[in-house]
């Protein structure tokens, strides 16, 4: 069962007991390998990634965190390369299984660690979010998935990939498991005070399909009930593309000085369209990022008034459900653009956002995604968590 | 041995038995793993090539012209990936010894036939040159080597890279062998009638490092007398950086469409700086092929002016000797665009040039070349016969 999940990295199973007693103790525990194991090399999704750079000798604070509230690491889990995809097909370690889904991607890149949930191989599972990689195999699998407030939780001994839209998130697939887990890597008890204003991004349901639209709206519906007022807005006046243009700009940018030392050094193998990323990455002008980053001052204004204290915001956290396995590249491409549309707003703005499962489009999982000022993450959760109990 | 050379594709040796008699009786030959050999597949130097490439149930033309000449078969050889690369570097399979230099590489694409000729596990080897993949390993590793006329050797059963610049060429360890396989590659006798006048390339000697063009004074002496008349000329009036930047522009954008169906189905797994070439040739706009194109007019004018029947060209085959293994790709980079400069004439004209051995650096080998108008390919055969037979 565990092999045809394909979730975990090739090789003996790294396994650590967590502490004795603790909020989180008898929950079992899968870490993307992005974070480091104390004595095992990060593989990183990249078979020439280990050879170069050290084995840790600390684990990542992230797993050391999970560790000492009690739950045990029973896996490292296949991630695309080097955190650089959002469908989940690596070239080296091939696709984990999308259990509500088989013959589709389980989304990436954190893609192992969503397929190990979804297929309940262990209770949560730690996952890292530039561009999308924890809230699109979330919306992908049918799980519960945060990405943070960046900058909020300690990135130690994680693979950066952009720093300055880089987070660490978890997948669960219950609300109540969430919620426990949220609790401690936030460091923050989930209270029962929910928002009182709900936003509804007009633009982002605009440009989902519509069957994806008509699905999440039971659970628009449910929301806004919970909540007691909703409007309709904009998320992005000055375009959703023009967001994730922004964004396409100054991530890859980032990535290529985070990986060039190691490219130029070793010239790894990498699946074609991960190498092309970087290169595209390599390639961008000084000019282009001067206006991404002004977009990016734009983008987080805009956030920042949309978002007061006790509002939140909505929207479905990927433009369609999963697509299918071994699609071609110049078929994935604007699939890929288009889920950036969706997306962007987290790296670019670093606010936090919640995706919450419960919808289906032909059988296929959709999240429906909440979204509040910086710093509202556990909010966010008890939201999630209302949602759940309002079923 | 065999095995500290790392000149054959891993797995079991491809082996078949030449024709009874015939003028290679007694021969053994290499192939590079980029000709077709009925009954296995063609690696091409990927991993990822063969997966979705038919086995092939024919000899490649060259192969089988060998085998009925004589020659035996004893084994296929490392090529850099799918052609794409000038050093002999395969990050999937490692690189062959250069057994001149050990701490040197090769040279590429053809790297595993040369590594085996000079190391004497062959007696002959087959290998393309498109922009440089026989000139450079013969160079390298102090071997006779030729690029045939463009398209004067059928390249059935030849693995593509980019059809107007492909030739399929051949290494020998001394000049009696190169004649008798020329000979029957060519499908012409090798006469001992000589070209009465040379020209020397005062532009790509003075490219060259001023060392390799010390050392290759004694040989051009010697050819000078040999064939009675020399004067020196430029060889490319517009700049060789010009000549090359046309052939950069033209060879990567045919390589694209070469390889583009396959990239875009298959996703394959390549070394970064293999995936940076593809995507480079995929970037390339119109305007700058419009001016290739015009470009590569004018150079096959300029040869076409400077090699009458009778008259050939002497420049050195490489700017330098084999550069040391495991270099940097920022650091190879400029050494790769220095040997385009000294190659890019063969692709972007389709003359004939023949490398010959002699010369060292600091114990390196560095190969003269001579080159001649279209067709006479037999007779820079010739004069590398005469010059072993003056020495």
């Amino acid at each position: 069962m565990t092999d045809a999940i394909n979730a975990f990295i090739p090789g003996p199973r790294i396994t650590i007991d967590g502490a004795r007693d603790g909020p989180l103790a008898g929950l079992t525990f899968a870490a993307k390998d992005l974070f480091d194991v104390a004595g095992y090399p990060t593989g990183g999704g990249n078979h020439d990634w280990a050879r170069s750079n050290p084995v840790p000798t600390k684990h990542a604070w992230a797993v050391q965190t999970l560790l000492d509230a009690g739950a045990k690491l029973i896996g490292k889990t296949i991630t695309d390369e080097v955190s650089l995809g959002i469908l989940g097909e690596n070239a080296f370690d091939g696709t984990p299984l999308n259990t509500k889904a088989p013959d589709r991607v389980p989304g990436g890149s954190s893609s192992g660690s969503a397929a190990a949930v979804a297929a309940g191989l262990c209770d949560t599972a730690l996952g890292t979010d530039t561009g999308g990689s924890v809230r699109v195999p979330a919306s992908f699998c049918g799980l519960y998935g945060i990405r943070p407030t960046h900058g909020r939780l300690d990135v130690t001994g994680m693979l950066p990939q952009a720093p300055s839209s880089d987070t660490t998130g978890w997948f669960d697939r219950d609300a109540d498991t969430f919620a426990c887990v949220s609790s401690v890597l936030l460091g923050e008890t989930i209270a029962d005070t929910l928002p009182t204003r709900l936003i509804v991004a007009v633009d982002a349901f605009g440009f989902a399909d519509a069957a994806v639209a008509a699905a999440l709206q039971p659970m628009v519906a449910k929301l806004a009930t919970l909540i007691g007022s909703a409007r309709e807005e904009m998320m992005a006046p000055q375009g959703l593309s023009v967001w994730s243009r922004a964004q396409r700009t100054l991530q890859p940018h980032e990535a290529w000085q985070t990986f060039k030392p190691w490219v130029e050094r070793d010239n790894p193998r990498m699946a074609f369209n991960v190498a092309r990323g970087l290169v595209a990455g390599s390639t961008i002008p000084e000019s282009d990022r001067s206006w991404a980053e002004l977009m990016r001052q734009e983008a987080r204004a805009r956030m920042a008034y949309l978002l007061p204290q006790g509002t939140i915001l909505c929207l479905p956290t990927t433009p369609f459900p999963a697509p299918k396995k071994g699609l071609s590249l110049p078929v994935l491409g604007p699939m890929r653009d288009r889920i950036g549309c969706l997306c962007a707003q987290g790296g670019l703005t670093g606010v936090p956002q919640v995706s919450i499962p419960g919808a289906t489009v032909d059988g296929l999982p959709i999240g429906l995604s909440i979204i509040g000022g910086r710093g509202t993450d556990a909010m966010l959760v008890a939201v999630a968590l209302a949602m759940e109990v309002a079923k």
